[in-house]
């Protein structure tokens, strides 16, 4: 298996779109542990554009904070718990609540997210992000996460 | 020309993957007056799924509220102004911020955006929505839009 957090979902919560290894139509985003932070990489398509051409469209860099702030509190929380990456599959956490500031456009060129948890309890995650391109912060973005009970 | 809010941006302000008439792969989004609200319907990809089949991804939900959140600013500002609706293109607004709450999952059907103005100045437009299947809100989101200058 890989060191990717969405590749240790359990089968039954790898459909997303946003973030699924089952969806062969999505992005298939993918997160890791960078020290204390996690971060996830993204290509957007030519076609993501926004308003107009040469930057992404908001709802796209939405999408990402979301997905990547959901894999992030169930790679916390496994490291809180004690359990090694792969050992077992992720818990899943669904999305309370998602805010994104605008900074500045974001080019239509790979896009960086990185993430951390600034509160984690047993059953939520606060996860704060940046959204950048090139090193220059385009977007933040702050996801409260809530566990969703293990599949039955 | 149709009455969809989105018809009327100019060619320069028309790219978006979420609501652009000319982005051939994109959603292409139309928001209408229904009163004083604005209402959009989508109906999502057998593939839009989230964590689990049969519900929606949360960054599709973000991307209509965003995009249906720019429409209804653009609209509400021309109304304000008296243009009436295809008299000259619309003002393009971007989002500055976007919040939206999660209530309970979104099943993978017709979704209805119902916005509504709450707050409109010479430059930005704060707009409310709910995101409803079958008449049931299942989330709701806030976004604060700034107009852009005029393409020159």
């Amino acid at each position: 298996m890989s060191d990717a957090f969405q590749d240790h979902y359990a089968d039954t919560f790898a459909h997303c779109y946003g973030c699924g290894r089952l969806n062969a139509d999505g992005y298939q985003l993918k997160s890791y542990w960078d020290g204390e932070e996690s971060v996830c990489r993204f290509e957007p398509r030519p076609y993501h554009t926004g308003g107009f051409p040469e930057y992404v469209y908001g709802g796209l860099i939405a999408s990402l904070v979301d997905c990547h702030s959901a894999a992030t509190a169930a790679a916390a929380k496994a490291r809180a718990d004690g359990h090694a990456l792969g050992s077992r599959p992720l818990d899943r956490f669904v999305t309370a609540s998602l805010k994104v500031d605008f900074i500045k456009p974001t080019p239509l060129r790979t896009i960086c997210l990185r993430g951390r948890v600034v509160e984690l309890t047993k059953r939520k995650a606060i996860v704060q992000t940046t959204v950048a391109v090139d090193g220059v912060v385009c977007a933040s973005g702050e996801a409260v996460m809530v566990k969703l009970p293990d599949p039955s």
